[in-house]
């Protein structure tokens, strides 16, 4: 293919994304291979120079999980939740918005644009409330546990996006959130992607995990483009389980809350954020509301 | 290549270019064919796109001819200059206001943005007066002949083209001018194209005409990169001769006020414009002050 | 009448028509004596510089034809519109958008103001689409004839003229339009001129024609002041005949839509402009909604 | 003289003086005759309507002596100057800032504009000193008398003024000033006028007087144009005497320091401000620096 | 107590009031005092300063009156309200405009900030129109008094004030209107005070007059905090009777159509404006809608 | 003292302090108490609420020793500065983005406004070189010791803290910066409040450290007001000497280059911060340049 002819086919793409939110979930897991992780950053740098909005969004669960062990404290998960103490909120801060924020801005700085580092908290971002106990059953009994420090968000002040967006730079959200006594609390990062997308009037959310898309149930392929109505009907026949559906939780809430285009890609091999928006099949799993 | 490879080349230069002026001559012999002139206007749009501020100055020289001649009008020329009494200066503002600047914002809008068609008289944007008579030697004899309606720059007023550019315009400028009584002059369109980018502070001129670029003597190798003083001293020495001179004129004018960098490529082959902006190399001949 | 007697008799007008938006209407036949155009012109200035927002909208049809037979091509009209072939456009374009435009931008820079001479299909000014094919008998058979490039406008994006407008410019609009694939049309100017009042949300609608205005069935009396519901009962009761119906389309659909006065005035006697805006009786028909 | 030719003679005019501030000063014997006054404000209020920016300053001694009396103080003056004890400042600030300022507010707004009375007090606009004491002869003995809270200016602080000009307002000015401590002090309106005429940059100064402009030594001819060096040279020779030469400091103060025009008028004319501005000959003197 | 906790008590107090616009009415009994007097303007410029935007009016009949005596005229009052012929128009313009504003200017001016004293008729503030002549019983025989130049308020523009307020001005305004033919009338001050509260979209109206505040029928004790359903059911029952209820009628307007609270303090106390907002309890009643 | 003194003693430094810029440094050691600690952020939002632009800069030297030692590793100094291998980056980032940004800016939400924790690697804001090894003696060998990720301030881009302040958030900021290259540097954090007050061209650096500011000889008497020439003259004959020598290296600075004013106070008192700033005497050590 020859090099004006790619420029060409992405022209569409880029009249049409033109001043657009885009909200880019980096999932941890993705986030391993520095090599990978640049490049990106290098896709969300060219999206912003094409006249993106873009916010993203780090989880950040294996190295909160590694700084843990390094400090002597066992991780302790329910529902698929980390329970947080006091000791674990204050290693998930650390780690969140003191390690994997400033790395993330470092990148953007070396590939030639501005970004700034942010939590939940900031600017009363994100309004949380502690989450309710839950209920699981331990050894046949059913016992409800506390989870500590987990938030459920209650709503979001996206001004101080609004601000840094129109300042011309890129917003880099640690999933932290303070509640109305001014407590910090530990969110989903998942959830706030989806939450900070129906709050900026997103026009796409777009989820890099470990996994390449929604695929059929053979596992061998993928689905490239679904409804929100196919997404549902699937997850109600079955046709969707297990891991994939509380990933797709986030983008089924920002869907049914007017974000055009929601999308689920592997973050593991380079360049499938650029892939994924540029060409006409993508490489992962494009959501339409 | 791959796609993601070719975006990724590009995205230095999106960056080093975002909110950068740029002014695209168009030369009437590079608008013949209406396939390449298109692209030409998919390149100009994707500029546009990526954040740069486009204005086109177009010629028209083959068109008048032609249009003069159907309406039984012999064209006359002096020093390379057209003879324009009141009847051809008003051909030539058909044509090229009436006709070729409508056609250019047509296959704007069909790319996708919007343009608009000024020229030099719009807004008092160019404001000229009448140029001197030129001698020039007739059957041995010296002569002065006066040229008529023809225009010399006295001053540019850019503030129409910075209104158009920051309200998301691209303007596409035909090569007249306003004289002090409100004349309108016929004026040398690469003249225009380079005293627009001196008064718009422009980081970049590009000439689109019909040869490759600046050749060296044999004709078979072209100079992708020179200095304002090496093609001062190559004129000087005579390595550059003939028509490539005049050709340059408002490259020398440009790059001696200000601006960055001044290219000559051939409109005739598609896409040139955007190969000679997004590769390391370029096709045709870059010229810094 | 003293002169301080003139200023303070118009001082309620002025004071009435700032900040308010009027479109002038300079027909065809009222623009072909240079010395009333320039009066019309300095008119136009005036009112600008007491704080109006003027549009000027002219048509060309004398013009076009003169053109069409001097490049041996014969006019043809289909119910009162001009059959339009390609040639036929081109032609229509070089002469309302090439001469036309630049001829009155001219004027108004002798007269110490900024115009700038745009066309409906600038900056997606006018879309409209290609007018349906007209049913006319032929030698007593009904025939469908289909009037080629001529357009019926679709809608109005008046951004580029409030922008212009807000600068501090003079618009002259050519009557032509853009269809959604980026073709250009040929459109009636006083449908041009009654389309853009509306979108510009007028306070007034200038038609300069070459008739005095509504007049009476003796066709020695002018009706200074009408109100829409007696032109409509006048045309109903056939009170007003002919050629004047088709002339006061324009009036009725913006009175329809919210400008508050139209007025029809002979632009053939200098100054009528004026003295239809800044005196109690006025020179022509006002009709208000 | 026609309607239009009227309106056309002004256009030079009107263009000219568009968005420039012109301060016209009142004196107090120019507004006994309320009908006379009337046509002053009617003019006032078309130059706001054709775009100029207008400040009132008014005078009001006669005013304020017929007050005193009223109230059974008898009004004393030294060098053309009244002594101005507390009782006297307290009658001057009644007078001037809650009669005559409420007065031309009022007729502003019968003649559809908006006026805003202020005094050099608000906002700190004018900051004035106490004025040192005069030296006078009274009975052949040279006597120091102080003058009470009578001020000189020190400097004027413009923004108010901006801020209401900028928003539409006709701010009428008293002339009163406070010092450093925030004492009242009355100030010379003409000196007022010609302080804030160059704190503002204005493009004009007119004062309207009780007699008709500077005129030869014959008391019969008036001088219509008059350049600064002339004024002070016929001042040095003795051309112009009495009563004049205080009348024209603030036009020589403001002259000096670049308000391109200062005129002389007589205010008992109806209208003359207009005649004055808007004819070439004018009906008083013109002063340009 | 410490000077820190002073300063921390109020810091919750001046979250809350950050931006809010606060109406202040001085009574013309509560101004008697020249150092009461300052300390209120003290009071009412910390407002400012930490972020109020404070707008004061006035009244003035005692000091009216007391002229009006010296000028050989006997005020005349009917139902409360005082019987306005033209001269005592003049004389409380004069007072009220001229004379006490420029006092409360000066004295803005020593505290620091900067005040502009303005009526209502300045910019059109305040819209009246003459009041109806009121029925009252003379030596038992019913007649109608023309209270001659008293105004009813029609409605207010307070674009004058927000532009005064947006700029950093604290504006003084004497309860002086406009009507729609253009002449000034007088108007009741608390009314002004109440329908600027109103207009503004105040958060807080306070009435500086020369009793404690509401008070229980022994007399003895202040009701601190009183709902408008209270107040208006005190009214109903004849707990609140007497003099008080013209002096709550501007809070039962301004409360019932939005301002959220209303004070009622006595003004002859040094700093019971501050006191009133910056402590828990206040000094006076306070009215919550 | 009563409050309503308190309040008004304070209104004139309110007065002086509105709308300036006022950095704040706060100490490691002076944030151990974390009543102290809130105590000092109710005053930073009090400074906030009454119009001043606040600034926190925070290091964090104790806590990060504490975290690197719990994690095995063992803090080594040289010259006074911490030796940062990228282990220890990681935790001084960590510490200080992580966790003392989030707790700070959660007591500013306490506090009712709203703060922002960002590093100087966040927008650009501070471009740092790695700084040159440093000599020491060791063991009576001189050496060079290299002292890693530390930097050495190059340039500040205050872009981002004026939008942050102009949109009404506090910035907490955390003593890092970025190098050319895009790494992360460790920043001394009294250096990196000195040269964001030049920066931001405030009107007061404060820092709140653990002595109560500049003392005498004899380590008993405070010197309460210093000029920048006696600074330099008591170190300069000895009388500074020691630990308060490097204290005072920000304000030197700072002092040279513009800031009016620096403060050295004890951050360990409640309120210091207020009392320095609001009582004629002040608390600490005041030096103006």
């Amino acid at each position: 293919m020859k090099r004006e002819d790619v420029l060409m086919e992405a022209l569409p793409y880029i009249r049409q994304f033109h001043g657009k939110t885009i909200i880019i979930k980096l999932g941890g897991h993705a986030m391993v291979d520095p090599k990978i992780m640049n490049t990106v950053i290098e896709d969300a740098v060219l999206l912003h120079y094409i006249g993106m909005k873009v916010v993203l969004v780090h989880g950040g669960g294996p190295e909160i999980t590694e700084k843990m062990k390094a400090m002597g404290k066992e991780p302790k998960f329910v529902a698929g939740l980390r329970v947080t103490d006091l000791d674990t909120l204050e290693i998930a801060m650390m780690v969140l918005a003191g390690k994997i924020s400033n790395t993330i801005v470092s990148l953007i700085a070396q590939n030639g644009a501005r970004g700034i580092g942010i939590s939940g908290n900031d600017g009363n971002l994100v309004i949380a409330r502690k989450m309710d106990a839950q209920k699981v059953t331990i050894e046949d009994r059913e016992e409800e546990v506390d989870l500590g420090y987990v938030g459920e968000i209650q709503r979001v002040n996206p001004g101080l996006l609004r601000t840094l967006l129109d300042s011309g730079y890129i917003p880099v959200v640690s999933p932290l959130a303070i509640d109305e006594q001014g407590n910090n609390l530990n969110i989903n990062a998942d959830t706030m992607a989806g939450e900070l997308a129906v709050a900026l009037d997103a026009g796409k959310l777009v989820s890099l995990t470990d996994v390449d898309g929604v695929m059929d149930k053979t596992r061998t392929n993928i689905y490239y483009r679904l409804t929100l109505a196919e997404v549902e009907s699937m997850i109600a026949d079955g046709t969707i389980q297990g891991g994939m559906i509380p990933k797709l939780a986030a983008c089924i809430y920002a869907s049914r809350n007017g974000v055009e285009r929601c999308h689920i890609i592997n973050g593991n091999a380079p360049h499938n954020l650029i892939l994924e928006l540029f060409t006409d099949q993508g490489v992962g799993t494009m959501i339409r509301g």
